[in-house]
């Protein structure tokens, strides 16, 4: 069934890293940031990679100040949300409208605490909404004995976050500096698709008009070559971080599919679809967090990103993962007829046992990394406490490999701790 | 753990049915209705069973008619959705702006497809829509190569629904009749909850205006007995069936939470969470169909429907059930903290293995039903092919249990088949 798939272990670096640290008796943290599951082509990768270092470093200030995996996550996909070149917040897709709609959630491994925002527009930064909306969860009921809500979407979402604080954000400001709305915005009726528009939707910035035959054209000479394709309709960005007390959590944010019918809500809105964490705890060895990035609908009836949490429970996390995403995601029975299944997956887990446990005086904690996707690429950025600066890549399938129908895996392990006394 | 349960078993009336039909090789069916989880006044009882009735025998005209469990499902849920009596479409709880705005999905057994909406204003039948959403994505691609979407919200779906032919519906019809639109709606930000709102809330009809304080009071007399209490929060509407050819649907629909904030999206929208089908595969020896209701937040958090579905594949569906509610649902970690955690759910499995093989010129499928709930109380109704009339039930937890922490379980079996000459 698996066509191909590729196998780097980037564990040199970091294997066997102890980091004997004083003043704390426990300090570690590990990111991945994904810029998103699609094409990158080499003149774009250096962009991506940018963007995934910034995000690496914020997170890290804020765990070095202290903070814990949660305001990590969500500082880290704050920085990719305001960048201009990710599906995310600012330079999302627009819709078939012309809006910008985006969907974001996070998740907290420790207390198990869930947010989630959809087609949300006008508001900068999706995840700030979904964090806000998992801290109210935290406080416990309402007046009156209601629930607080853990999912708003559209104009109420955007109004509660007003009236949270959260500042409104014009949509123009969202969109990329070469788009400029069309005095004719595209509505669903209006849309006569031809093959013409495969080119388009492959682009992120796009000024649009409706000819004299009613048909989107594009305007002006934005459109860029055709290798920069596919990586437009796919670049959701996620972040997996495991903190100093060993806590996990994840968040993932997207624009969504270019071109996507108003109110549609992909998997970064869902539950165990686009991000998922869980502390260790019971029958649970290992604390695990993911990410999920690619074709929204496949992702979500997977629910890719809480099976691939489960299947980390196994003891070999490569082989799990790659059976994961083989039996799971490519070969899916609730993807049967697809012929072409995109997506994307970061996933971290960690625990203190077997090997790590190395004496009493060292608390370690064994942390392995790993990230898979059937797209042509995908770009990950990963940073521990220790490294001066993050490491990106851009991983890629391998030579003649099919997108959608093979697999590339990658990850490596570290071990992290400090002497007690 | 577990406080109390009560067990009964409605089988007697239905064991060893075997129906002996020459003109369909295989007919059988069976219908599920839950009028909603809270509590039912022996007053409202009436109007639930009723209710509960109608749907049953609209889905059995389907079933008749040659329609498969899709139709069925759909044909039930609208009738629901049209009594002022649930809390879905017609009826369905004001938010707290006064708008009403439901939740509904549909998932088919047979295919694994799937089609919600959420949030969604202005449509008499949100199941029709989640319908529709279902059907387009088993067309394959959009234009363009874009899939097509499995989950709309709000007013882009309120557009989808009508650019697909669905009829728009003013809110003031959906309204039940004692309901008049005030001339301040509430916005989240005027709102200032008392405890006086405890027992508004807690009721369908409402006529709201602030008062001089800026505070929610109710005007005129349609305040119901104490009694009528909670069921308006929680009277999710579902159903499951399963069809002559042995397929499982299943589907929900919800006006959710009264006075939940605009844009607030449920268990009854989320994949997993709302309604699951599956029907037997490979390594799966049962089709099973799930349809939950109850607190949407915690229905989401603990993806129940899904976790019922995938526990009914032990051999003793009575004893997977009760764990499941449970350890997946009661004592769930993600619920950690919350001390009422109210639901219910209604679960078919069926298989053609075992007792039910009896011989070759006999095809004969083993029908299991069970309801379960934390609540109060659950209006259920049930049907097979071979029966006049539904039979309905209002189950309730025994005395002395505590809501929310105690749970229900019942349930039945039958045998269906035909000659197969």
């Amino acid at each position: 069934n698996l066509s191909s798939y590729s196998l780097i272990i980037f564990s040199s670096a970091l294997k066997n890293l102890i980091v004997r640290n004083k003043l704390n008796a426990f300090y570690f943290l590990m990111i991945f940031t994904s810029s998103g599951a699609g094409y990158h082509s080499e003149s774009k990768a250096k962009e991506y990679k940018h963007v995934c270092k910034r995000a690496c470093q914020r997170a890290v200030d804020r765990l070095r100040a202290g903070g814990l995996a949660l305001e990590a996550v969500t500082a880290a996909l704050m920085e990719l949300e305001d960048s201009p070149f990710t599906n995310a917040g600012t330079g999302s897709n627009l819709n078939l409208s012309g809006e910008i709609e985006c969907d974001a959630s996070i998740m907290d491994g420790k207390s198990l605490n869930y947010g989630a925002v959809g087609a949300l527009s006008g508001i900068k930064n999706p995840v700030l909404v979904a964090r806000r909306l998992l801290s109210e969860t935290q406080k416990g009921k309402l007046s009156a004995g209601r629930i607080p809500p853990c999912f708003l979407v559209g104009k109420g979402a955007e109004q509660w976050a007003i009236s949270h604080g959260i500042p409104a954000c014009p949509t123009e400001k969202m969109t990329t500096s070469e788009y400029q709305t069309t005095q004719n915005p595209l509505s669903a009726s209006d849309v006569c698709l031809t093959a013409d528009l495969c080119a388009l939707i492959k682009i992120r910035t796009h000024l649009w008009i409706l000819n004299d035959f009613g048909c989107l054209e594009p305007v002006g000479d934005i459109l860029v070559a055709g290798e920069e394709n596919n990586s437009a309709c796919l670049d959701t960005v996620g972040v997996v971080v495991v903190d100093r007390e060993g806590n996990v959590a994840a968040a993932v944010s997207s624009g969504g599919l270019a071109m996507k019918h108003p109110g549609r809500v992909g998997q970064a809105a869902h539950y165990g679809c686009g991000c998922w964490a869980e502390n260790a705890r019971d029958v649970s060895l290992y604390s695990t967090a993911v990410s999920t990035s690619g074709s929204g609908e496949h992702l979500i009836r997977t629910m890719l990103a809480r099976e691939c949490s489960t299947a980390m429970q196994a003891e070999n996390a490569h082989q799990a993962l790659l059976e994961a995403m083989q039996n799971k995601f490519i070969s899916s029975p609730f993807l049967a007829g697809e012929d072409c299944v995109l997506g994307g997956v970061i996933v971290l887990r960690c625990c203190t046992c077997g090997e790590a446990q190395r004496s009493e005086d060292i608390q370690a904690l064994l942390v392995e990394f790993l990230w898979s996707h059937t797209t042509e690429s995908m770009c990950v950025g990963y940073m521990s406490a220790q490294d001066s600066k993050a490491r990106t890549h851009i991983s890629r399938l391998p030579p003649g490999a099919v997108a959608g129908q093979s697999l590339a895996i990658e990850g490596g392990v570290c071990r992290l701790g400090t002497v007690s006394d």
